[in-house]
């Protein structure tokens, strides 16, 4: 009853109008199983690293319960590394750096030991590897959460059909949305999006919280409002590693379950922008992760009888 | 225990993507009055028109309840006369042509039959003229709801910051709560407007809903997803026609049932957006109405037990 978590564990360096770091640790499964791990400590990663990445971090993660055996640490190669500047207004951004380095090579291998995969999360990565993920596996998960991104529309598109139609739930951003299904409105994209195959698609909106659809029914949920949103960086994959760590934990992928998934998902995510990078998710207790889901309860429950 | 409303009533010329209107009714107090006739059939109007205005629509007024002893019609004079022209976001709006005609001049007179006033909605107008409503009223109203927007930020400052000194709940829209607080943040903007002096303030931020702000509190509601959104003109007024219009019915200022007028106020927006101008408005039932509330917590609630 495992929860596999692949996709990228990297270096970023990131400017906002709050401050600006030196080479420090992200990637999208960095964020997801650390997001993940407050609610369940059976999480197996598989990515790829240079040996320029420290041991220091690595053993951060195992001591969340995230087992390291399927992530590959490559010898005289670098990790992948990004660096990015936000602006004013966080919702835009501009990527100063892009070096794949490791990622060039990256063939996923899955650990005989990983095998009792019940729920997985494919964090963005080239949609031919997420793919070669799934057909990896010898049984198929209870839940496959896929994120992906606007680049591989552009660049593989044929491939990103595919394995969108391989997964139960798709997580991408409205813009994303958009551009996948050619649809102005949400609601109709979302429409187009899942007759691609997935049963759900959320639809991740930054600042203006996320919608959950399946073919009947719509959720939404707020994002938090913050005094400051000091660096969005990682806020989608905490988002989504919340979420499926979650639904890993409750063992119950019912719309009523993904429901609750999707607040904690958030609470996650508006820890994440608090602080620099994974800063204020790497340690964070229980205490405070219930006292900021009953901040979103507080935010967004009301109580109408209709006659 | 009446429903002052004041604000303009007026002709609009629209064109958005799905389509482009000739002269149609508008005004902030007709979208207002509107959507609180739903809620209570308790309203007086207070506006100006020319004597281009059709005596059917004022007689449609008065068929939801809303009595215009206070509709001041100016013989040989023009009503006020608004085009514009949405964007493919409908988020963004170039202005064609405004043509004030009547509203120059505009001295609002609150008949004697109107002094009775527990409820007092100021739809957007000159900040001294929302100022000269509130002081002709012998006794202050149990609430006072007041909606103004940039332009008078930017023309009459010092007037705007005493007219809201003198509100209860004051609503604008994302980027005007900036512009007035100087702050990006909301949450931040939310802090220093409220000590302008009113107690509530209505942060509306069109397609991604509206947040309630007190000094301790904070809600969220949603706008609801929909399949088109055909014309956003009036949508802010009918939200908070529809927000006093339920306070109004249920004689309740507390947060609490603040919270379930700003549901309501949404719901009535989502019908206002779906077609041009008050015609989706104009004739609803009260089925309608509970069903789309209805969606509203469909939308939103969930069930999340913490330990």
């Amino acid at each position: 009853m495992s929860l596999l978590v692949v996709g990228t564990v990297a270096f970023d360096a990131i400017e906002t109008p709050f401050g600006k770091t030196d080479k420090i640790i992200g990637g999208a499964a960095t964020y997801a199983s650390l997001a993940a791990s407050y609610f369940t400590q059976d999480i197996n990663l598989v990515s790829v690293v240079g040996d320029d990445f420290p041991q220091a971090t690595i053993d951060q993660l195992n001591e969340h319960g995230i087992r390291t055996e399927g992530l590959q640490i490559k010898k005289g190669e670098k990790s992948f590394f990004w660096a990015g500047r936000y602006h004013n207004d966080m919702n835009t951004r501009d990527t100063l750096a892009t070096e794949l380095n490791v990622l060039m090579t990256f063939e996923p291998v899955i650990p005989e030991s990983y095998q009792d995969c019940t729920f997985l999360m494919l964090g963005n990565l080239m949609p031919s590897i997420q793919m070669k993920v799934m057909q990896s596996l010898r049984e198929h998960p209870k839940l496959i959460v896929m994120d992906t991104m606007n680049f591989w529309m552009e660049t593989a598109m044929d491939d990103l059909m595919k394995a969108i139609a391989m997964v139960d739930v798709l997580t991408i951003n409205d813009a994303e949305a958009r551009q996948l299904s050619n649809e102005y409105s949400l609601v109709k994209a979302a429409q187009k999006i899942l007759k691609m195959g997935p049963k759900y698609l959320i639809i991740k909106k930054g600042e203006h919280g996320a919608l959950l659809f399946n073919k009947e029914q719509v959720f939404f949920a707020p994002a938090l409002p913050l005094e400051d949103v000091f660096d969005p960086t990682g806020a989608g994959d905490t988002f989504a590693g919340g979420f499926i760590g979650y639904l890993a934990r409750t063992k119950d992928v019912s719309f009523e379950n993904m429901k609750r998934g999707i607040i904690f998902g958030s609470a996650m995510a508006s820890f994440c922008v608090e602080k620099f990078g994974t800063e204020r998710i790497i340690n964070l207790d229980q205490e405070e992760v219930e006292s900021r889901v009953q901040e979103f309860v507080d935010l967004v429950q009301f109580d109408i009888t209709l006659v």
